[in-house]
């Protein structure tokens, strides 16, 4: 039980009871999503794995504007993401019937901005420099009063995502270990905040790009370590800790796993032929990391034997899972 | 009340007991399987769509194989089937640990062959006919001793399809309209049974490719119609209906919506990015035939408010997939 006296109140930006309030919340609002499983690759990772199909939700950003009071919310709600929090945000703006400004970067993904426009979401184009992307999105602010929602650095979007592990452990309550795809540190802080609530003793491992592994960096330096440049297949996983996730990153989280692009794509390659769900490479990491040497080889991770993988995000351009599969042959 | 004196005990080849049944010994065996739906594909169709995701499922097989004695199993399962059945087959045989002989053309699609054998199926080859195929298969019963198991003209499996329903109508009891693909009949027949015996109001519709039209032509015969031909991109499709089919599809299914592939196609890429699932031409039919203007334009069917649309098989070539989407383009 030491770990429990961990996550006392107020200590990180989300506890169980938020977590529980967003659940309530967003109940209604979102898909509960399957939790998959799979005897091909149960016998290839030699434990038993439960997929939780987060790429089959669309409402990520519910629980951040269903928070929102009638007041800021009538202005509507703002955010800069090349990724899923920007379609997630306008399909939740669009639910809750108020306007969202999805500030995006000219090179990112076609679907991702295509899902924003199908959601009604007002795109303002960015240049592709994190600079530019909060200037853009402070002067869309300024303008329009909107609220400005964080893609991850936020304690209601946490919040949001711990909602997760409530579903995961409450369809499989044997789950030992999950492991979760690490990006800005959104997703698996909420996630270890909740699962760590209910069941102290859970393992939590991230999942990360080796072209992208400011995480690692920062759980081995003891502080926020931010990259100069990125390279990897997983656009989604680009991001870089932020003050609110990296106590939680830090604390709750035993290892952060790094993986190959290609041994992404060969995980995507599985997902898609034997689980059949559509997952982007960031979301198809977290397979990648359980099959790697690294967690298969290590005598500590031996005894971690139900683990529930976290599939987030299915957006994916066909030309580019098509171009990338045939990498990856 | 009329039509549920239409499903007395004995005059097809399942019933609801059968269907019962059939769920009580192989629940713990297969995935439930998830419903989902999508804001963007109902304001397309105009109705509330609710997809029964059957392409996630694998143990289509496991009524058939696990309702056989000891003795009878002991000595395997043998079909011949170019599809979803083989790997079904084989799987629910692996399950119950006996052989499977599953005699297979030629011309099947990798991706499915793999399937069987990744079962640990014993694959026996045939020509494409249809002669050939069942030549064959009688060879390996009779050398074996192995059970043969009809790929749906067989009450067993009726009976393990029907199950389906019953999933269906738990998780979304206001549905009051059923799309599903038609092949040999199999899959609609134990539907139809089970979920007219559940709401004999319910209507129930079969999607079938223009190109392998058997059964819109057999009901509009009034009996069974074999083609000397087919032509269609759902390899999954091409099946004649059988003599326990036949009489349920006769009597229960409301209409047979046929469609061009062009229309598959397109289905096939919405449930890819929208839905997020990986489907087979033949499993994308019921949402081509809902969006269809045969449907849409039809208006005995303005007031199918809830559809329920069961999406089968997710056997899909990669390389397949991706000709065919560009195809569609």
């Amino acid at each position: 039980m030491e770990e429990e006296s961990q996550i006392t109140k107020g200590k990180y930006a989300a506890d169980i009871s938020s977590i529980k309030e967003a659940h309530a919340r967003i109940k209604s609002l979102v898909h509960k999503t399957p939790l998959l499983s799979s005897s091909s690759l149960n016998a290839m990772s030699g434990r038993k794995l439960y997929f939780k199909c987060e790429c089959l939700q669309k409402g990520g950003a519910c629980n951040a504007v269903f928070s929102l009071n009638d007041e800021d919310a009538s202005k509507g709600v703002v955010t800069h993401s090349s990724g899923n929090h920007a379609a997630a945000l306008a399909l939740a703006a669009k639910l809750r019937g108020i306007p969202s400004y999805i500030v995006i970067p000219k090179n990112a993904p076609t679907c991702k901005i295509e899902n924003v426009k199908r959601y009604g979401g007002q795109v303002v184009w960015s240049e592709a420099s994190v600079q530019s992307r909060e200037e853009i999105a402070n002067k869309v602010w300024q303008e329009s009063g909107a609220i400005f929602i964080h893609p991850y650095n936020d304690g209601r979007i946490l919040s949001g995502q711990g909602t997760i592990s409530l579903e995961i452990l409450e369809q499989a309550p044997q789950i030992d270990t999950l492991v979760v795809p690490i990006s800005g540190g959104g997703l698996i802080s909420g996630i270890a905040l909740a699962a760590k609530s209910i069941n102290p003793a859970i393992r939590i491992f991230a999942a990360e790009p080796k072209g992208a592994d400011d995480a690692a960096q920062s759980k081995a330096a003891g502080r926020i370590i931010r990259l100069p440049e990125t390279n990897t297949i997983a656009d989604g996983l680009r991001a870089f800790l932020g003050d609110f996730t990296w106590p939680v990153v830090r604390d709750l989280v035993e290892e952060i796993i790094t993986v190959e692009d290609s041994e992404i794509i060969k995980a995507m390659k599985l997902c898609f032929e034997i689980l059949k769900v559509v997952v982007e490479p960031s979301g198809a990491i977290g397979l990648a990391a359980v099959l790697s040497d690294t967690f298969q080889k290590n005598p500590a991770w031996k005894d971690c034997n139900h683990i529930g993988i976290v599939v987030s995000g299915g957006n994916v351009d066909l030309a580019m899972l098509w171009d990338s599969l045939n990498k990856g042959k």
